[in-house]
């Protein structure tokens, strides 16, 4: 029973079936059918004009989002812990030619006003020290955690009233949704650019940049070119986000997946690092707690010497769930 | 009946069952199984030890290639109408971050020492002038043409003679192997590292760069993940090109597409700009000849004015090449 | 007596002077009262309001210049001999960050609409190839020759028609202007950015980069300072340039140099490859004949085997250019 | 009496007269006679085989420097108040690509092999992390604290054991050798490049980045003609660093600014924020206090709220330095 990640799971056979019915002859890129319907389809999910770009990986997306935004000589904001930060291998570096992450505070992961004008209060406004350009958080973070609408609202006025863009990763934005139990609008807030992830949530290989902003979206087009993003067969990425989207299968898989962490929190609520509100739960754990967990065939990744995370997926069994539950409250 | 692209036919059966086949749960990235299997299964294709990654596209595999060869303040020697001069977005100018491309010429997109040397006879060795770094040549080339194995093994002594690097862009390598009745080794002759091109030739979405320098593939693999192009669900990639290689699959698809071009060619000989040694066929054709055509239900692109060039797939019928040959001959 | 190049005569004996004044305690980098007067300084030469930045080099103010109007996706349109092409050593890759440079055609290094549109007709308008975002221009040309106020204002209704900014490299303006006899304003016409040259023509280290656009400007102090050109003692460099601006200085400096040329010109009419408007004359020259002429002690360069290139200076004194009038005539 | 910066004293006489001396028709670029011998003189200063560069700013030596030991994918381990992180604009993200700086802890800006191993203790070594490859030191440091010769062994030994590079940025490296009384080659320890910095200490535009290794060295060359900082009169540049070295200048110009740095501290002993050891002096000092000395005529700069940073330099007058320490004292 592997709790390991979510990033590795299977694809839903919905997914399947869409790939398998775009498999005829097309026109390339992003010329078909399927890859022009995106806008239409994340609009309506969304309820305000969409300009969305397949794309995949989510560090592609994050990564493109934020090179529209930001000149190479200025900033993004972000968490100390946030993905951009600590698991792209340096792409925002490369997408950005340079620019610098301005690394801030927060419980769980998650940014706050606050928090977001204390790492910028020193920088002097001179040309000496790097200017920030935007802001970036990840909803859910990094830690599992969900920032409530009026949130994303607090930082999106902030970021307006400094002239910063916004952005939001979203590689489990499904999960805080399902969550938040909001419409998807009112939990991406004021952002400019979303990466909206599917791989983690039942896809195969995309994930859509959701623009806001059409004049971010038509740089973006040039750049997931010059990227080498731009697949010649995109209409198999095309048709696992469609797909993701119909009947909000998407929502369906991000519910079962924190129904299932929240299984597992339900029973080991005093080992809990962080509150479980999405697909991740932290645990206190022992290394011989986790020894034993793990002869006892559970998968998942230590977290420093006395913790561990995991984490559940769409087709994780409530059934393992429960099993994994029983096995930390039995320790 | 379409011959505008290869990268837009749909995917082998093959392909699909060894997708399938991957669907189960797996190490992320390219810590499965099938990833793990790609060196060995390269090496025995080309009799020698081979360092391989996949990735999404034929751009990515050029520039990640070069990448690993040129420092950004050094240059690549390619043809003047080579693909990642004209058609990857300026890729090269951001994976190389701002090297230099250097043109040179040469018939039928192939170059030849004399051009290389004729292209660089002019660079001053001093600080002014950026200096060659590594030479890139396109095997099929961008007109269809093939390097014989000795014309690749006297750039590859020209290129060690200057202490250049050797790329190819194989995005038709299956092409050019089937044409030239050779060995893969024969054919890639002494070059640094391969884009062994898969998408043209019925995958979905998997390139391999086959490195057979283990350096650069060391430097390489940070790479991708920095250009976002580490899939975490790689294993499905990994299949892609498994299942190509598999009882020599890449090269009976291209022998079906070549032979499609062939029937073409052998009722069009009078017509052709170039030699048809792989898949393509590139015609001299007026305005009118190209409308008559279209209304006859031929899908090409205009090559200027007064051509067309014709792509033939792994999947082109027999019967559909033997339709486009008749119309052509009775114009 | 050297005719190597104008960039390594001596400083002209006012520089020096308005160096040794700026000698005192001052705010560091441009917060000084020199550079502080620059704009205004510029912006009464030109009748125009001018921003204006001080850099060490040519090169510098080039591509600073020009990474204010181009994205790293974009590309430059200049002549294929142009020195951002020629003889920056990539400079131009480094501040664009890749973006590339289109090379056009023209007579002595001098574009024109026609050639412009020439070099540019077969960029197809999608993401595969690079799209224009600048046209750059030397005024005076590599070749010494001068692009009339005309000229100039076709050339940016061009760019203006076309969405492109424009910009001139004018590393020997000063006699562009000297030889065209006309006002500054028309010599640069409506360009977005001028890079004024004054290392040529007597200063030491100090060029000028005039905006006529604050918005590029703006941009530029922070890329001036990322790129490790804002130097702590501004105000030696803003000396030289208020200098050479002082009582027309550069003018005087400039109209010297052109002299000299003319006087070497107008004896060896017959050998000229490019007509003399400035103050460099390419000339036709045996191998045997260089070598007469070096052997009476005249220094230049080689321009291929059977060529060569002279270069007056603001000192190059009359009878020196007499002298060398004189010895090319009695080849 | 200013004590806001040693960047904007005026240029030492010795300076001036070498620049005079220097101002005949030479070799462009760094082909004169005085370019060509700063590796022997450098050499000899060191006891120690140097190739050495002039460039025009301390961020441009610390970045080209850099540039040479880091690929785009790595990253730099430097002092979380280090110049290059918090001074000089994003340039490291310029020069170095994209390359990622390590921020670690220590006392007064200073580095130790524990903090350095506790900043990267939880890089993974794997590729969704930066891997460092250079370890840089500031010597004297950003807070005026030295490193004993011992100290920069250690961190010598440290780097090697890693496989890091090794950089110093000496903008102050002549007031760290006066300080410690100690070799220039004990003082620099086992660098690989050390940024020996001139214009703070009496010179007017003009560093050396003294590499210890001539293949970086040779990247070095090409990468400043490409950052645009090869001036073309570089003899000027030459003859600073020159002037500087002959009779210790260099050490006699950095011991009067040190000495009036310690009369201050003298004064001020229980005020002091870090130990005085070069030409910088942080004290506690209320707002009133600041208010106080400033109505008596004294410049600085504030550091935070309540404390000041007071800069001596080679020209700063005993006279003027007891007149501070008095004010201090009389507080």
């Amino acid at each position: 029973m592997q709790f390991l990640s979510d990033n590795a799971a299977v694809v839903h056979p919905a997914i399947w079936q869409a790939m398998r019915d775009a498999d005829q002859a097309s026109a390339p890129y992003d010329g078909d059918a399927l890859s022009q319907r995106l806008d239409a389809a994340f609009s309506e999910t969304f309820g305000r004009e969409c300009h969305v770009l397949w794309v995949a990986t989510g560090t592609a997306a994050n990564c493109l989002a934020l090179s529209t935004m930001v000149p190479p000589h200025g900033a993004v904001i972000c968490h100390r812990e946030a993905h951009i930060e600590m698991d792209e291998g340096g792409a925002p570096g490369f997408y950005l030619h340079g620019a610098k992450l301005i690394l801030a505070e927060g419980d769980a992961a998650k940014l706050n006003p606050d928090s977001v004008l204390a790492a910028t209060a020193n920088i002097r406004d001179d040309v000496h020290q790097v200017q920030p350009a935007a802001l970036s958080v990840t909803q859910a973070s990094e830690y599992g955690a969900l920032y409530q609408p009026q949130e994303i609202a607090a930082l999106g006025a902030l970021a307006r009233s400094k002239g910063w863009r916004f952005h939001m990763d979203g590689a489990r934005f499904a999960n805080a949704v399902a969550g938040l139990d909001c419409s998807p609008a009112d939990a991406a807030g004021p952002v400019d650019a979303l990466s909206f992830g599917c791989i983690k949530n039942g896809a195969m290989s995309a994930e859509a940049i959701v623009f806001f902003d059409s004049d971010l979206a038509d740089i973006a087009r040039y750049r997931r070119k010059r990227a080498g993003h731009l697949q010649s067969k995109g209409r198999y990425l095309a048709a696992q986000l469609l797909a993701m989207l119909q009947d909000d299968l998407w929502l369906a898989n991000a519910r079962a997946a924190n129904q299932a962490a929240a299984q597992i929190a339900a029973r080991a609520e005093d080992r809990l690092l962080f509150p479980v509100e999405a697909n991740e739960v932290f645990c206190r754990l022992t290394q011989a707690e986790k020894a034993a967990l793990r002869d006892q065939g559970f998968g998942f990744y230590d977290w420093g010497d006395d913790a561990a995370r995991f984490v559940t997926a769409w087709n994780t069994h409530p059934h393992d769930a429960a099993g994994l539950a029983r096995a930390i409250a039995a320790l």
